[in-house]
């Protein structure tokens, strides 16, 4: 059937790209490359497009997702070394890197009302009929959240609604405390780690997490087995460490966990949680919600549950306590090479990871199952004696879940070396049916807009890229849906703009290779269609995944085609395809959202102190709800945001040099000599790495990129020009010039290296 | 305790008033009086407040809100009754005026599901403990919505959200059609008759409409006895008449219904339903609902039951029978009048009406005892000697659930007489705790402003016009809870700006007064603070009025402060009190949102023709949630709106000229002749009925007002320029020109009056 369709597939890719006369011989468009590179190129992608298999990925997938495997458990580690044999069959150099990393797990977990009735939560996710692996759970762990503290805790209960800083900042409005108690949030609308440490930082002695129906129950979607939502009984495990100060093994932050790495004390682990906290189901959650008192919560903090929401506190009280073995435990990293013959030293690198909550066939074995498919058709090409330009690193990690444990480990361990030789890495985790999302470094921008316009969308006769243009623009278009950013798009999606990369935050093994270490990263994954009503639960089956996600397992090929062919472009390119206006265009673009940033503070502060003096809050407090005034801002100063102009203003004028010399360089080979290409190549490679500043982000220096970073306070989504976003989000405005600075100097740092590539290339 | 809390209502009062510098002997600020005046009626008006009794409220609530009393029942004559007795024992000259109208009622209603299995909807509300009424429902009709068709039918059911005309736009993306079927219906975002009366136009038999606990049950409050939301039986009965076509007897459009009246046969009425309808409990909708299949509804359709929402059709389906007895009842206005001292042909009007759907303790009851609470302490001052300028006529409707029966029959049958005399009809219905709501003519304005400054808060030391500008201010000041409408408000009112008045719509009685015999009028009540969860169910009792709403009616003797002193001041005033800028600058804003709506329709057509050219919508469509793209939308023509800009802006300025020679007028007493103030008060007494157009808007005739109406497809939300939003909102642009024409010559005609008065003060 794909073959079927891709019969129209250029045709239908052209409805959405920008109107173009394109001569019948020309080249396919491939930045860095020559032409005759780009033929041969095409050729190449064809090739290792006939050696996927659906087949052979829904059986890798059934295997892989038999037995749980999370870390500890043996099927984790016979997983990595099914991959190791398989990886090796096709031709690749391949090792296991073990690491030793701090992964308590539960001895004993329970949670009871005790007041104004008794009962005790089941925290048991029971089988469904049709999963079969839902009734073989032997050998799971119980529902947990890793890196929370060990406890006995009995406290009124409180409601946080997302347990966030705003949902804070209104809970005092209503006079309410967490000290002393313990909350129960939902999930969503950040990093569920956030949630047990701002808990905690309000005085709260214990934390539950349930997930509300509305976000991704029946709310949602049929839940499963009828279709993706979440059902009653289902639960989010995940992991609560502060992450957004570093990722990977609590104890050896910026080292290798290896078997002797020096380590610190658990009392001396910044990413530890300090209080217990538990994920439940709604079926257990809403009989604590229900017997909650206090007042009526905010109409935004209402969820799907049959009931009027209380924020409390109490009378409801609970009970929770948990006991852990803090031991520590191997994680498998399964890395395979294929070197390079005219770069060696270059790597393009690849991962995804291996370890999931339990089963995990979505997240993240629907993706690994991807990357093991790109690795048997590139060794297959290998066979026929083709050798990539640059050396492939091929990575499947382990310990994911509990903090990005087997990247973070790998990428600490190997830092001088990436350093020296990273050119990009590109992740994966879990996928499914839907649209192509894409987030990463804008310069990699182009290359992912051309090579997602190759690829047929598994359901219709047109790319991926021209459906996910598709969504953008018709989401843009229904106005109310979208944000004013999602409209700004979609316009300049109408007027040919490429689709844009989001930037990355973390929440995946991205982080260490972007964030750390400075190495261009690309996330790619088809979703968007359905909630994640099983993740991280029993559910999150193989027997799920072939019912309601991607049974043919048609955009796990698709995922591999992109990701595929983005790196065997970044392997076989003349020029590293770094098309740098974009860059400089987010980097203009991030600018001007501080300015309006500022401004928006500034009038908000305004109001703020405006309506505080003249009464109006209490004026407009209403009997039946009553809402005491917000907190009195902090007065927003006028900064001085103009270094920060100059360098984005003079990297814009440095992008367009470059990138027309680029072009004129691939455009007549003769220029392309060995010694040029080396030059430039050498320098392209570790170009990101002049983002990173020194001496990192306040409070948290492991994280070193200037552009791209997770939010202190958002985890998962991506806050960019983070050193200056968030001293001024945070209102520490002191800390403003010095970023300001650093920022400024990383942008400034990544123009030189760009102004030598254009020296290079004239 | 109100006594307490006025002696600092002064200064709190100017909390958030433009801050002016006030000599200690200066009158108080009345438009339209003199010096004098205004101390004078100052005095007046203390004097009336004294004759207030909140406990004498509360008594009268309870008398008549004691037995059903919607129209035909014992109880609803004996109210009408007592009333009069009270009326005349307080000094006014009072009648009932008798109408014959039809009011079906039902003699035989069922709902039943008969597949996929069966089920038997209860159709009853059962008693509350604690809520004595709730358990004497005897004499009460079954529930229903009344001027619905009789019928039997049996159909596969469709879920159509609130069944308003986007709804089923996105029903036809969805590939669900309503023909030869049963559509159930949520409560909400319109009138309810457009419910059933678009059903039928989409080809649907029937219609259900159920009330969803997200929007008035335990979504929004804890529900009866425990709080305001309405309990899993509780239903809400109501009118489904076509009332964006005509208020009143659907068989007496334009004419009284008296006794002899010629009346059309029912076939020819054109505001009754061709389909059965019926309204149900969300305890009865829920077996309905989750027994739905078809495509999962899109998320602005999912309510707060705790099932996935879909849209069928079937397999659900449903029998619904209902037949009624079409028999004409009688109706009960009582009218009272006070004859003016000076101009006893000007006539100042209040009105409330006093049947129910039940008990009516709300609606609307609580209203209707601020009203008698006017007449006996105006009755009061009578005795005292003390005669109003203008003659004062106040009434207590009957029959406006039915469709502002009462009221409309009343001007019909005097509408000679009124268009000659009438100054002002001042409106309330439901009134309970809260903020001040005030809608109406924006020539009244000025007048609402001065008067609510002067009306202590029952709950704070501060006036109601302080705090009802307070929570216009900070809902704006949240941002995204609020419209840019709203928001925009909210500066003017900290720029020192005045309460604007909400546009009415209908919903009330002042629709025959404003849109059908023009004259302006105002809307008046308390009220915002908590969900209408009893909302024309057998729970709208005493019981739960003095528990949950305004128990000690302490803003029942607000209301009838606000109201009464604007009927004082419409009564006493030297001249008739309108602020003729506001209503100009009013027009001005209307016309200027005309042009952003031609705007935005054009954006909005090109944007669909473009996506729709270019296949994005198919590019775009889900495979989980397939949606077809949306119907091609016609093309916005360029209108000339110039005549509405031209009879703007002359009209502000001859309403700046017109308020300065009013304004100097009052400020000199001694250019206040006898034979001027008489010339220029007739002239402002009829000034609304310039704005009456001929032939009234396109289609219903019956609304004749220029500037407001309700929405034909809103029903109870006002829309401003009505002929001409609504030709270009329904895309009739050919219907814009004459549109334009008529509603400039009503806003020429206007200007025209004012400049005949502004001469005569002159």
């Amino acid at each position: 059937m794909r073959t079927l369709l891709r019969r129209s597939a250029l045709a239908a890719a052209a409805a959405l790209a920008p109107a173009l006369a394109v001569p019948a011989d020309a080249p396919p468009p491939m930045i860095g490359f020559t032409a005759d590179g780009a033929r041969a190129q095409a050729v190449l992608e064809a090739r290792f497009d006939q050696g996927l298999d659906a087949r052979e990925m829904r059986a890798w997938l059934e295997r892989l997702s038999s037995e749980p495997n999370h870390i500890g458990a043996p099927h984790d580690r016979a997983n990595a070394e099914f991959m190791l044999a398989q990886f090796r069959a096709w031709g690749w150099d391949a090792q296991i890197e073990t690491f030793s990393v701090l992964y308590p797990t539960p001895k004993r977990v329970s949670l009871e009302m005790v007041a104004p009735r008794h009962v005790r939560a089941t925290l048991h996710e029971p089988p469904i009929a049709g999963d079969r692996s839902s009734a073989k759970t032997a050998g799971a762990l119980p529902p947990y959240n890793v890196y929370g503290a060990d406890g006995d805790v009995t406290g009124e209960l409180v409601y946080v609604n997302y347990g966030m800083p705003d949902d804070y900042r209104e809970l005092a409005r209503h006079n309410v405390s967490v000290k002393g108690r313990i909350v129960i949030a939902r999930y969503g609308a950040g990093w569920r780690g956030l949630k047990p440490k701002l808990a905690y930082e309000h005085g709260a002695i214990g934390c539950l997490i349930y997930s509300d129906p509305r976000d991704d129950g029946y709310g949602a979607a049929d839940t499963y087995p009828a279709g993706a939502g979440r059902p009653a009984e289902g639960l989010q495990r995940g992991s609560v460490a502060d992450m957004p100060i570093y990722s990977g093994d609590p104890l050896t932050p910026g080292i290798g966990a290896t078997r002797d790495a020096p380590r610190l004390p658990l009392s001396e682990a910044k990413t530890l949680l300090k209080i217990p906290v538990l994920p439940i189901s709604y079926q257990d959650a809403r009989p604590l919600l229900e017997a909650l008192g206090g007042p009526r919560a905010p109409a935004g903090w209402r969820g799907g549950l049959p009931i009027t929401y209380h924020l409390g506190a109490g009378p409801a009280r609970v009970h929770l306590a948990i006991q852990s073995d803090w031991s520590q435990k191997e994680i498998y990293d399964v890395v395979a090479r294929l070197a390079g013959s005219v770069y060696p030293d270059q790597w393009v690198l690849r991962g995804n990871h291996h370890d999931g909550w339990v089963f995990g066939a979505d997240d993240p074995l629907s993706g690994n199952v991807a990357l093991m498919a790109e690795m048997k058709a590139i060794g297959a090409l290998a066979a026929t004696g083709w050798r990539p330009k640059r050396t492939l690193v091929y990575a499947s990690w382990d310990g994911e879940e509990a903090g990005l444990l087997g990247s973070t480990e790998w990428v600490e361990t190997h830092a001088a070396e990436l350093a020296e030789k990273a050119v990009a890495y590109v992740n994966s985790d879990s996928n499914t049916r839907g649209f192509l999302e894409a987030g990463g470094s804008h310069s990699l921008q182009r290359l992912v807009n051309q090579v997602s316009a190759g690829v047929t969308d598994p359901l219709q006769p047109a790319s991926v890229l021209a459906r996910a243009r598709a969504v953008a623009i018709v989401g843009g278009s229904r106005g109310s849906e979208h944000t004013a950013e999602e409209r700004r798009i979609a316009r300049e999606l109408l007027d040919g703009g490429d689709l844009p990369l989001d930037p990355l935050g973390s929440g995946s093994d991205f982080t260490p290779f972007l964030q750390h270490a400075g190495i261009a990263s690309l996330n790619l994954g088809f979703g968007g269609l359905q909630p994640g009503g099983v993740y991280h639960s029993i559910y999150d089956s193989f027997d799920h995944y072939v019912k309601v996600e991607d049974g043919d397992l048609h955009y796990g090929v698709a995922l591999a085609e992109v990701a595929g062919h983005v790196m065997l472009r970044l392997a076989d390119a003349d020029l590293v395809p770094l098309r740098t206006q974009d860059f400089a265009a987010a980097v203009g673009h991030y600018v001007d959202e501080l300015d309006q940033l500022v401004v928006h503070a500034r009038d908000e502060a305004e109001a703020n102190h405006r309506l505080l003096d003249e009464r109006v809050y209490e004026l407009a407090a209403s009997v039946v709800d009553p809402v005491g005034p917000p907190a009195r801002q902090p007065a927003v100063p006028f900064l001085n945001l103009a270094p920060l102009h100059n360098a984005a203003t003079t990297l814009a004028a440095s992008a367009r040099a470059f990138d027309a010399a680029f072009a004129a360089t691939t455009a007549e080979p003769a220029r392309l000599t060995p010694a040029r290409a080396a030059a430039v190549n050498a320098a392209l490679a570790r170009a990101e790495r002049a983002l990173l500043g020194e001496p990192g982000l306040p409070g948290r220096p492991w994280y070193r990129h200037m552009i791209y970073a997770p939010g202190l306070y958002t985890g998962y989504g991506a806050k960019t020009l983070p050193a200056v976003r968030e001293a001024i989000e945070e209102r520490h405005f002191d800390e403003v010039p010095a970023a300001v600075t650093m920022t400024a100097a990383a942008i400034d740092g990544y123009r030189h290296a760009l102004d030598a590539a254009t020296a290079a290339l004239r």
